[in-house]
């Protein structure tokens, strides 16, 4: 399902890596190229081009980037370029690094991956930082989000499609009682939440739909300004339903006073090789216009073309 | 640092299955021969006499030693032959699906194995069971144990040789706080012991010890009848020492009335293959009798001549 176009004709990796260093030389830089080359291929053709590129010039690609290229475009291409794992690292430690609870960086990367890739980014963070990530996370948040972000960030979910109907509906139960009583923070809700399986909990939100006349969402919206309940929502929907989650961020990063270029490069970067074609559907679907069209209007230049080129709407 | 002997030849594993076969027919088994090839191959060895077993009689090896073998004899063969990833699934379960605050087999799994070997585990309780470890222990633990062993046995702990001084310096310090506080349960503690590297963690206790003038494990000895205060010594001792912290396994097993087998296999099943070396010296240095000795008197028959061949005693 990714969007961006890889073309019939593929050059070898060589070819490509040449191409990039030809981009990088004499003056200036030809982002052209960089945008015709690097959007246009896929996770794996990206880690043979950066290996071919180490190989013949001695340098690391992405540090060749970093030198050319310059604020968003820059942050664009180089998340792109990464490993999914190594740049769910380096996501999760800018998150960490200058933490706020209104950041759902870490939620992303907790719960819209499958349980392999999350372990992938635990490890690509070992490598990268000389800790681990759940410790940094431990010791750079506190109270109720460190109670809810250590767990959720450090599970390994089961991944079968087996559900307990019998176990959903007293934990339905039990989430229910826990949202009456506004205890949003307890152990319980926290325990469901960072250790039951997607499909497992799935099935228990349905049920607290069908029992308790509500989706659980709208129950946890008691407070909108509430910063810890945001989180809990943000869990749920990337559990149930990413692209609409996406979607929103989506929405937001656009819809603000100056764009939210962080959040949206990140969406386009995570997802455009997942679930972007879902994601495009659900912003379409919700406003009415092209998703396309409102990154063009949104932004500028090299990283408008970029952007449009991932998610497959280079003529928009 | 193994303790059984593999010898110098050592028969194709298509031999060594048709002689497990040939032990298991006739009327009776021959437990020596199982002995014989079981207790003398290692984890790589056993899994590709396992493969051959399967692929020459349509039959899983560990279902035919579970038809053929008894009591104790068969637990530990049965434990010995599991892949050690298996087999820390299938303690783990036996352990949290009778779960007692006096089993530390849950401590061991998580602390007294490498970060991957622990995601090795992760991985195959899932196969085996259909959820996940951490899933299992939250539900079937409850208040501080709970809020102890699920990160517990979530961690990835960093295992770079890196070790932050002052960090070692200010946290030894809040762990003395919590200590004097007999705040054991305290969210600080817990994060310190269930995300720090263990480099980081000798560090930081033995800063303690510099600092305030007892080794930690001494403070945390004020009720000694705390099971949760245990819990924390045993996480400390297998982070710090193992080879301390299972020879006093052993050696509990063994002193009590009528032997503790489970413990005693478990020690000699899970360790033979990593440091039972070091183990023997300990128990040695400890009781003045050699472990091979204290084993023989303590079990009979074939139980007694496989865990005597695992620690490389035969003779003792």
């Amino acid at each position: 399902m990714a969007t961006f176009s890889v073309p019939s004709y593929i050059p070898s990796t060589f070819e490509d890596a040449e191409q990039l260093r030809n981009a990088f030389s004499g003056w200036g830089t030809n982002e052209k190229v960089i945008i015709s080359v690097l959007a246009h291929r896929n996770a794996m053709q990206r880690r043979h081009i950066r290996h071919a590129y180490s190989d013949a010039y001695g340098e690391d690609l992405l540090k060749a980037l970093d030198k050319e290229l310059n604020r968003d475009f820059e942050k664009a291409v180089l998340l792109w370029t990464l490993e999914p794992a190594e740049r769910d690292a380096v996501l999760a430690y800018d998150s960490v690094s200058k933490w706020g609870p209104a950041d759902s960086t870490l939620i992303e990367i907790a719960t819209a991956r499958s349980s392999e890739e999350l372990l992938s980014a635990r490890r690509a963070y070992h490598d990268r930082n000389k800790r681990s990530l759940e410790e940094d996370v431990a010791a750079h948040t506190s109270a109720d989000f460190r109670k809810l972000l250590v767990p959720l960030l450090s599970s390994y979910r089961y991944e079968g499609a087996e559900v307990n109907l019998s176990l959903a509906e007293s934990e339905a139960k039990l989430l229910h009682e826990k949202v009456v009583e506004k205890a949003y923070n307890d152990e319980e809700m926290i325990r469901i939440l960072t250790t039951r399986s997607k499909p497992q909990l799935v099935a228990t939100f349905n049920h607290y739909n069908n029992e308790f006349g509500n989706p659980i969402n709208k129950d946890l919206k008691s407070d909108p300004k509430d910063e810890f309940l945001r989180a809990l929502r943000a869990i749920i929907k990337c559990i149930t339903c990413p692209e609409k989650y996406f979607e929103k961020i989506v929405r937001l990063a656009i819809n603000k006073m100056g764009t939210d270029e962080g959040a949206l490069t990140r969406v386009v970067a995570t997802r455009a090789e997942v679930d972007m074609k879902l994601i495009k559907e659900a912003y379409y679907m919700r406003n009415s216009v092209p998703l396309g069209k409102a990154i063009k209007k949104d932004t500028t230049g090299d990283y408008e073309d970029f952007l449009l080129a991932l998610i497959g709407e280079e003529d928009a």
